[in-house]
């Protein structure tokens, strides 16, 4: 078992990760309360510069002393494409028009703009001496991974295949994060096509950690006891948990999402890419079902992003949930509003009954 | 846990059941090996009129005295539409040519005779005294349900989500299997659009155990100890598994199949309803890439399964598995050419190993 050097590596005292959650979900208060309980709270920077990442990590050093992580999107080259922004425009303009808002110019992000924030948002993970430091949507350069790891941050990937998790051990890293399709928020499939990373956690973790010697962290679906337990069976050394953190007390959810997935069901969940450009797991709504048919004619991840900002904010401030990117997992069925400590105490308490009762 | 009651419920020395796989894969000889290592094999009566099922029932008495169990489709309405059948015709014929078949007008199923074909399958259970009966593609009727409970016949539901689950357990039906995402073969859908049914284990298990007082059998990606333990976490009493015995010597799975399975990685599955007209998980390959496009304009099952399966059976004979059915679950690298003994103890001594090692 690599349960003993994941604790001591990453100074936990209960085998669970809060999510990073992009988008204001994962806000300090929650971020310090998993850490000082005996977790390791995460930072989300995935749409962070490096002045609102400072301004976070300095937040959460002011409510913790444990050790937290801080997440980052590693970009990938895009280019924007005229009939796809066309296409993504004239599908808006009418829920822009329903919702009344006055979309202004939205101003397109830029590949070259976001290589260099990510590489702004590095620095100040090795400045502000961060721990812990985890990827998405790729692999970070070799340069990179030489300078995190003359500072001894601990680097941890994101798989959704067997073989993105050898490329990650193969890189460096020290621990990867296997995202079963179980899971809510993007896909961080990197090396395969978005349809061939969808592998449930069940196959997914038995088949990986026969091929790799990092630890593994198991994420998708796993709210509780039973999910924590189930993964140490299949190979993981902890658990990475989002969907259950999202409903916490101390999240920037809006209580519209908090509502909507505590009130959803296992089969109400849905892809899309509508909302992004890039898949992601969500509840489904009239968004999503507008959108589904166009779906590989809209513009690529971020730029789409961009584009639907204004319609999730209106939606969100409208109390609207039919136009919010409302992300969830497949298990939204055991979610409740809680505070971070109740939400771990009950997964760890379970756990043990589980042990004891099998 | 439900553990010790299904164990005596269904004779059990192991909580493994072999998975029914339709079209000759399960054989008599798999069977009976199965249930011969104290575990339950089933016979696959999803294709079969009731006279062969007799002859395998009869077969399978001979080499077991233990108990094994049929599994039959639950027949829905269906009607032909001539746009349908026109679309498939097209797209087949190229493939005809390439492969040589003299594809002679195919004799379609009809509705009404799946009906008939079905309570004659039932008829034989009964007369057999077949011990257990397992169900798939829906529900048996009130007055099905009140026969085989005469006969004290074990009735098992298939379900892919939790509000499936909850139907079967209210219709009457001893027990539940759960068919996560990541099974292979035809997905067990019937409350909800394809797409809605595929939740991962990781999900559905915990969330359905809440709700439902059956015991519970998990299927899908499961192949090893690990697999059976995590599932036994997650709630589950016993697994179900399909492609792990796939692979095994006695089954009926062409040699082909079987290499296809054993060379597979876990993103080499896809979901595709071009073979029968209903999603299944199998390996991709030509026939599946040339379909996909067209894949909501084929009939209905069983109506393309009938139209497809002179190509299948060609693409066999002449071992190209470009055109071949190669269902199998998101694990193939967990796959072995071995007995059936050999899976089942391998899989007991790794479950025990978990155990202790955590």
């Amino acid at each position: 078992m690599k349960q003993a050097s994941l604790y001591d590596r990453l100074h936990l005292t209960h085998p669970i990760i809060q999510a990073p959650m992009a988008g204001g979900i994962s806000t300090p208060e929650l971020t310090a309360a998993v850490s000082n309980n005996g977790c390791l709270g995460m930072i989300a920077a995935g749409y962070l510069d490096s002045k609102a990442l400072l301004k976070q990590i300095k937040e959460v050093k002011k409510k913790t002393k444990n050790w937290f992580g801080v997440n980052v999107f590693v970009p990938n080259d895009y280019e924007i494409e005229d009939c796809a922004l066309h296409t993504s425009k004239t599908l808006l303009e009418p829920i822009h028009e329903s919702l009344q808002i006055n979309q202004l110019d939205v101003s397109l992000p830029e590949s070259k703009h976001d290589v260099a924030n990510y590489h702004q948002l590095i620095d100040v993970i090795i400045q502000e001496n961060v721990p812990v430091c985890t990827f998405t949507f790729g692999l970070p350069s070799s340069d990179l991974i030489r300078r995190l790891k003359e500072q001894d941050i601990v680097m941890i990937g994101t798989a959704t295949t067997v073989k993105e998790a050898i490329e990650i051990e193969r890189a460096g890293l020290d621990m990867v994060i296997l995202q079963g399709s179980e899971a809510g928020g993007h896909r961080a499939t990197f090396l395969h096509s978005e349809e061939e990373g969808l592998i449930g956690l069940m196959a997914l973790i038995p088949q990986a950690i026969r091929l790799i010697k990092i630890p593994v962290i198991a994420a998708g679906g796993i709210m509780d006891g039973r999910g924590l337990m189930a993964s140490r069976c299949l190979g993981a050394a902890a658990v990475q948990m989002g969907t259950a953190f999202l409903t916490c007390i101390e999240s920037g959810a809006s209580d519209i999402h908090k509502q909507a997935v505590t009130k959803a069901t296992d089969s109400q969940t849905t892809l899309t890419s509508s909302f992004s450009g890039k898949k992601a797991r969500g509840i489904n709504n009239t968004f999503i079902r507008m959108m589904q048919k166009h779906e590989n004619d809209l513009p690529v991840f971020p730029i789409q992003n961009a584009l639907t900002k204004s319609i999730r904010t209106a939606s969100s401030n409208q109390n609207n949930r039919e136009f919010m990117s409302l992300w969830s997992g497949q298990s939204p069925m055991l979610a409740n509003i809680q505070t971070a400590e109740e939400l771990i105490e009950r997964v760890m308490e379970e756990a043990e009954e589980i042990w004891n009762g099998i």
